[in-house]
């Protein structure tokens, strides 16, 4: 069967909600919420290979080591593994942190859910009824436990909103919250079945029209089959949830419930402290993917391999130039073209942002040399540079990595080569006339034989050119000199980057490192006569 | 550096729109834009292993078998491989595909740009500035070609608005546009930087401020930063935009660029054609994982490969029950639980729905069985099954496969399994009695020895259970019985489903499979025997 041409006669639009004094859109979200995370049980409910005891465990410690105040463990009633975890939960959280198991509503179950979550500091009760049978078994009786209480209608975002209304306050009446300890109404996105926007309209509705708001924690479970959940809670705080439900990089049923490390990061580059740290993203990733065993897109946001790097030249380019800015003007607040944040706050390198492959510009293998061999190279050599690049990645049909820029950088330019190069300078002297003409005397060795040279001109490296013409028939024409320091304070050397005219034909970059920036210089122009005699 | 405890110090919160008279927050989405894929610009260019000329052609001709009208090839002037590309696809593009082409505002890359795409039925040109420029070069001397301009302000989602028009309206005025040739004008969310409502926002803005709205297409390249790109391509179409540009399973640079997967099959399910062709999902995901090299996430929506599945029990007890009313129903419109589309829509099978890890509750494994084995098991044989399972998957410590389900269910009631049988049923005669009463007389081989046996009773199964206590001591005390035919027509068999209480002590299932129902009966009967006998 395949797609129809008219999907109309087959499906049906979500309706949309009647909400004329509609308030969110002009809201901005300016705080985080409180923060529950179900990796434990709705996540691992949905994995082909659900966690073994000791993988929930680590996962509990990390939860716990991020920041979570609430975490839901288990589902205690369905089997042995789960409640021995509810067990061990219960027994070592910290005080300040909430254990939430789920039960069915189904006297026999909840009995059995009750019996795991015993003598917690903490514990939060999910049930779908059965509300004053929960009460009865726990806080009517049971006053050593803070027990919170969070109701859910399943289906809330397929249901009639009034209807919904209705159910839960009932459910309030019930259970007694207060002010002080409000009771939690979950209002879930089961299957996500509309835009966002429709979520965030039925959730204003809920929350402008439930009664004592106030003794009220609106909670969202934002499922991700429109691939918009996390829209969707952030809509959704913005009308009025205090609290979500979720899992570290959207595991959870089919699509996954929202990814909580998204919707922290996206309050931290917006100046909001999620009061979860992710300053060591990779620990996270590695005990999420050991847990879960599935992979973390490498396009995830904030924890994606690929996303905190660029591939395109032009971006590539930005970014090098704002890091050099930033540097320079020691700059309060972060403005980087193409990175929202800076990946050093989650524990990345700079390192990995820029990568080279075959569509990549000038600027990210000169970011690369720069990162790695602390070579400045001025804008005609990365230009000149970038053009072998592109070529060689072509060539490879992959991304070059950065030892094999830095290869094929001092290959090209006979940096560290001694094997390969045809000429090598051995000596020289220098000599200066009263009418301010210099000689100079130097030795190269050419197919490892000695020639002694001299040239004449009213600086070093002229000088050293005329020799070079004198001896060797060759006109260097030079265009361009640059020359910065390396390294640090007394081991410091210099690097210098000339390019000279070739016989009036063409252009040819050299580069020479030395402790004397004299000869770093002569070296520039003996790394090009090398080169031209290998092409 | 760790993760700032007050991050205001280092991010700022993006800016809110005044936008007095919002619109979109009430508008749905009700109809396809334009698409644009950008999969062979864009999505290459961020790879770190791009795509060779053969993979390119391979996706080209994909993308126009989905049914693309509009597709980014290539940067022209940037590689080799670029252009020559571009030639590729103007030569073999269908007559009704334009191909668009991009191009930074320097004359002899526009230059170069333009001479790739020479004697193109149809293009799409892209610049920065230079506007004139292009004209000159394209409409102004060659209406052979159908040139189509885009121009975008590429910072648009972090640039003032007022601006953002302002350029707009110049670049308009040099192009010279028409309602039947509109020009395009492209605001991406280069980086996503807020959330989605506010891009909304922007897009209302433009698309009411810009003058000759008919003579303007506005064209959406969200990128996916904050989690939010479907989302904000969706509310942006409700703010007015006319075309979305993006790639198959969001590839991208970072993040990736808007899913047009999602986007797509959101509308449909919704009941509004896309005008692009999912119904084979698989040759699509299969083009664009060879092609990128990256593999689709197990969670992305539609394509994952866990998204048509259900793990949770109660989950799997809804979508059995859905499929079992829909089938005896025969609903026109689609409404089941926990899946928004029909997988069949998009090429993938139902088998895949339901698979079985430790968490599943008895409502999986019973399907898995009928969908395999053709057998409808009765409630309480589900329930004692599943603990099996559950038993089975926890010490595997992973999902179970249907052959591994089938297996154990045929090993546990002796279906099948001539080598594991203690008792075999050999043969057997009844007679009535004019008061009504049955005798039974029938060979069981226990342990490979005949042994004859008789019982009496009112009807044939109480008769033979009364032989087994005569016999064997074993009291068995029936307490349902359930039957239905297996296979079609003339070689339909009979399976039969019965449970007994042991001795008074506990209960005990068995299935029996016979052409002659009577005979299905006693061998259900002989599978509880074995059983028995076994543990």
């Amino acid at each position: 069967m395949p797609m129809l041409k008219d999907p109309s006669t087959k499906y049906k639009p979500f309706p949309p909600v009647h909400l004329p004094n509609r308030q969110w859109p002009s809201k901005s979200l300016d705080k985080a919420p409180r923060w529950l995370s179900t990796d434990l049980r709705d996540g691992n409910q949905s994995l082909p290979d659900p966690m073994s005891i000791a993988e929930k465990k680590t996962y509990f410690n990390k939860l716990v080591e991020i920041g979570f105040k609430e975490i839901e463990v288990a589902f205690p009633a369905a089997s042995q593994i789960d409640f021995d975890f509810t067990r061990y939960a219960i027994e070592n959280a910290p005080p300040d942190v909430s254990i939430q198991v789920l039960s069915p509503c189904r006297e026999d179950l909840i009995k059995r859910t009750v019996e795991a979550v015993k003598g917690a500091k903490r514990a939060t009760e999910l049930a779908v009824k059965c509300t004053k049978l929960v009460r009865s078994l726990t806080k009517d009786v049971d006053s050593n436990t803070d027990w919170d209480f969070e109701f859910s209608p399943e289906t809330f975002s397929d249901t009639d909103l009034e209807f919904s209304v209705e159910i839960c306050e009932a459910v309030k009446a019930a259970w007694g919250p207060s002010e002080a300890k409000p009771i939690i109404f979950n209002l879930p996105a089961t299957v996500e079945m509309a835009t966002p926007n429709v979520y965030a309209d039925q959730i204003e509705y809920f929350s402008t029209n439930i009664s004592n708001r106030d003794q009220v924690c609106i909670s969202l479970h934002p499922h991700n089959d429109r691939g918009c959940a996390v829209a969707a809670a952030e809509l959704g705080q913005m009308a009025g949830a205090d609290r979500i439900e979720g899992c570290l990089f959207g595991n959870g049923e089919r699509t996954g419930n929202v990814d909580l490390v998204t919707l922290a990061l996206n309050l931290y580059t917006q100046g909001y402290t999620p009061n979860l740290d992710f300053s060591d993203i990779n620990s996270v990733i590695d005990v999420v993917e050991k847990s879960n065993k599935i992979p973390i897109h490498a396009r995830a946001p904030y924890g994606g391999s690929l996303v905190v790097c660029a591939f395109s030249g032009s971006h590539q380019d930005a970014i090098k130039k704002g890091f050099n800015n930033r540097q320079v003007k020691n700059e309060q607040f972060w403005k980087l073209p193409y990175l929202p944040l800076d990946p050093e706050d989650i524990g990345r390198t700079y390192e990995a942002i820029i990568r080279v492959n075959s569509q990549s510009g000038k600027g990210g293998s000169a970011w690369v040399i720069l990162r790695n061999l602390e070579l400045d190279l001025p804008r005609g050599l990365q230009v000149e540079f970038s053009k072998l690049v592109q070529n060689q990645a072509e060539i490879k049909g992959q991304e070059l990595s950065n030892q094999e820029l830095c290869n094929l950088f001092k290959n090209e330019y006979f940096i560290d080569t001694p094997d390969k190069e045809y000429y090598k300078l051995v000596d020289y002297s220098i000599s200066n006339s009263s009418s301010g003409e210099r000689t100079i005397n130097f030795q190269l060795l050419i197919d490892n034989k000695p020639v002694e040279i001299s040239g004449k001109g009213n600086g070093a490296i002229s000088s050293f050119v005329n020799g070079i013409k004198n001896s060797l028939g060759l006109s260097l024409d030079v265009r361009h000199y640059h020359e910065h320091s390396l390294g640090k304070a007394s081991d410091s050397k210099a690097v210098t980057y000339i390019d000279t005219e070739v016989n009036g034909e063409y252009i040819r970059w050299g580069v020479g490192i030395h402790e004397d920036v004299t000869q770093a210089s002569f070296l520039s122009i003996v790394s090009i006569l090398n080169g031209i005699r290998r092409t």
